[in-house]
């Protein structure tokens, strides 16, 4: 990936702090992999099971672990970190377009909001009263922002972003495109003719420096309202449901579903297509495989999992009629034993 | 949660039919649970787990079951159903805004649109051809309404719905942002060269009260309408395949899909994460629990269930692999049992 | 379902290449099942289960398989796939609208975007720089395309798609509604104060007759494209992540969830709500179970599976604490089995 910016290796090893060696002003333009990358861009070795892709690689730098340093003859930054290093970098090459400042002539803008300074607000898309966009907000095209919601300083909205009435997003929030934050929560009572709908009278709060992915639902709280803390990543596709709290920088993959009032402490990773069931609690440090299904509360850290992995159907078959059956073995394991047990007993 | 609006107990105490004990003129501004409450807010116990509770919450005045009355001394309304009480209440302290009547001028209304009287059509949303919205109809910022294409008197879309041509929505119905009613059921016949299409001829029907949830799916029918009858209540990121057919009253959890031609009754609760084959029978009453697979039709009411639950990674493992091999454990358990059976033979 | 079009069944016969037994100047309005089909509509058998059907519908004509000609007195077209055939005849009797070629008074295209003839943009739809629109392309209403994305001849988005920036999508494909193509893929580095993320520096390239459900997303590649190639069909809400590549004429099942660099082979079929692992491959003609978790690389083709299915909840609960026994029962197994080899040594 070559971008149109070019930078010399004494820069970028300067933006990462890490030890040059080679030719500091060879310039570079993109970064890529050990095996894809062609002149002009820096590659990096973050997995030691690629370092046979050093000997054949055509890339003008790489950046090394220090041990690795006698392992590449050509222009290097060391760095204890590697795939940090290439991560801090990133931001330098990516050609996604720089908003444009100011409110398209396509949008509308509710007279009583406050935007303020380099505030985008792209086309089609529309902003309700008493909202609240701090500076450098980026409102992309055809999204929909609720009254008295309010975004933090440097927040990006995708296109087609769809935020209710009375949220409050931090600053340097991503929302990708179709994520939508306050839609009501699930709640309803069940009454002599049918369900009673439960006004959710609560909001979401989303901290600093949070990324919600594609199509992901944030639901707003019953009373109360439903929390994403600082630092918190989450995937495409997720639902988080009405009053979840999610503690900093946990992390929670695609597919993921979590019921309402479930709370999720910080520094967790959540594999994709897990479920969570709601009012439960689950403490920081704590890791979910994916499609697990987390049905108590998980009260200290440690790695956690289920779920069945796939075989050749035709075994599958056979193994999941016997998980029906799963009881019933255990019943005649015990039975055979107590048979033993006692035939030992008749021989002493 | 407390709201602009202010209402006496005893308001309150004759919308939802209680019997009301204290001071019938203190002021309620919002509702809460008994441990958030303040003064002017109102309160409910319906799970006797959070009786303790009543004896320190600040609320104003609490929804109790009658039997509970002497367990709490302040201002009360007593009523069989707290719970219920309560939801019917929320609607008066929502501070969700009031749509605004009439046609933003951002938005597209093809000329041939019939609308009713108090129609709320927002910014940039698109109406089309021969598109009916019945009286009171609210149609958010950003939604998509295509031909020929009927909404029920009061019902809301949120922003950036995008219903197809050929739909027809009840009444009293919310749609919720992101959520896609009548694209095209995913049928495909496998021809020579790759997939055939089958152009999608049927539509969607929805009824009165119904709500779906933020990104959820409701695909058009191949030949025949998909029918979500009346009450039923359907949570976000729900796929709901062509052809379905879901009963009254019945209620879906989020992340939860359900295939093709799948029939579902009345008055059924379906778990989150759930998956549902296509082209099988759910009568009413079925009770399916959160991530559970549903691969034939089940006959008579009851509580389904499958899945395995989240355990400690390491044990898991070894369990998992246990799985694969069950059928032959089981072989395993029948051949020590026969042994048993021949050995006590001899013995006699 | 009968639409404003009439077709001879002459016609019908020669579009499809089936031998036609009857009235071949009888008209034909509409398509259905044998069941529903009325006066004027074309019915199908392509399973035999339905055969008895055919003494009873009411349609015009059926379109048979040669062998099954003598089952059916009235007029009729045989073919050797009866389904196909009907797949092929849908498109005749879609009562979709046709788009409107031009811009729309309330879209918004950027000067520098290139569109060929006959391109539609609906209502309040954003176009952005540099892309370019191929002949016969259709953006619905509320659709947004990122600056350098291109779309190939006659594709069509449903309303409200978002496509990104750096995006490139072939010929004759369709992307429903909500779909979001080429947002962020999920990349973050651990940094010593939270997630540093990884700007997703690649793209995604879509080829030709692809189909895309409703609410699926698409991320683009961290360094290179993900890759959707030809004729591959995706149903609603499915997840597929950073440089995943999925081969020609794969079909997605909806609610699957595919992680970062999955490799997937041609002519799969993926099961819903299924759940592929990253950094895996799956070789052509590999056919996944819905539900199924895919862990590791499937390196012949098949059929693999995984999950378990739903029953009474009531058994279910006791062989799911079977299955977190599943080990331990299978060490009570062996030392059974050596006890009882031992005792047969012992009395021989």
């Amino acid at each position: 990936m070559t971008s149109n910016r070019v930078w010399t290796l004494r820069a970028l090893a300067d933006l990462i702090g890490a030890e040059l060696q080679g030719d500091e002003s060879c310039e570079i333009a993109g970064l890529n992999t050990l095996q894809s990358a062609g002149s002009g861009e820096l590659a990096f070795l973050a997995n030691s099971a690629y370092q046979k892709h050093l000997q054949i690689t055509s890339a003008t730098a790489v950046i090394l672990k220090p041990d690795m340093a006698s392992a590449f003859s050509g222009n290097k930054l060391l760095l204890d970190n590697p795939y940090l290093g290439y991560a801090k970098l990133t931001s330098l090459f990516d050609p996604a377009p720089v908003a444009e400042q100011g409110v398209h002539p396509t949008a509308f803008v509710d007279p009583t909001a406050e935007l303020g300074s380099g505030v985008s607000v792209g086309p089609n898309a529309s902003v309700g009263a008493d909202v609240i966009l701090a500076d450098d907000v980026v409102v992309g095209a055809g999204c929909v922002i609720g009254d008295n919601t309010s975004i933090g300083r440097g927040s990006r909205l995708h296109a087609n972003v769809s935020v209710y009435h009375g949220v409050t997003v931090g600053a340097d929030t991503t929302l990708h495109s179709g994520s939508v934050i306050g839609a009501d929560g699930f709640g309803f009572a069940p009454g002599a003719e049918g369900w009673v709908k439960i006004h959710q009278l609560g909001g979401v709060t989303i901290g600093d420096r949070v990324e919600v992915g594609a199509c992901t639902t944030i639901d707003r709280g019953a009373l109360d309202d439903t929390v994403i803390a600082d630092g918190v990543i989450i995937d495409n596709l997720v639902q988080v449901a009405h009053n979840v709290k999610i503690g900093e920088n946990t992390a929670i993959a695609g597919c993921t579903g979590i019921a309402g009032s479930a709370t999720i402490g910080r520094n967790c990773t959540i594999g994709g297509a897990s479920c969570i069931k709601g009012h439960l609690t689950i403490v920081d440090g704590v890791n979910i495989s994916a499609t697990s299904f987390v049905n108590k509360s998980i009260l200290e850290p440690g790695s956690f999992s289920s779920g069945t992995v796939a075989t050749a159907t035709k075994t599958w078959r056979k193994n999941a009629v016997r998980f029906g059956q799963l009881d019933q073995m255990a019943g005649r394991l015990t039975a055979l034993e107590k048979v033993f047990a006692s035939h030992n007993e008749d021989k002493q």
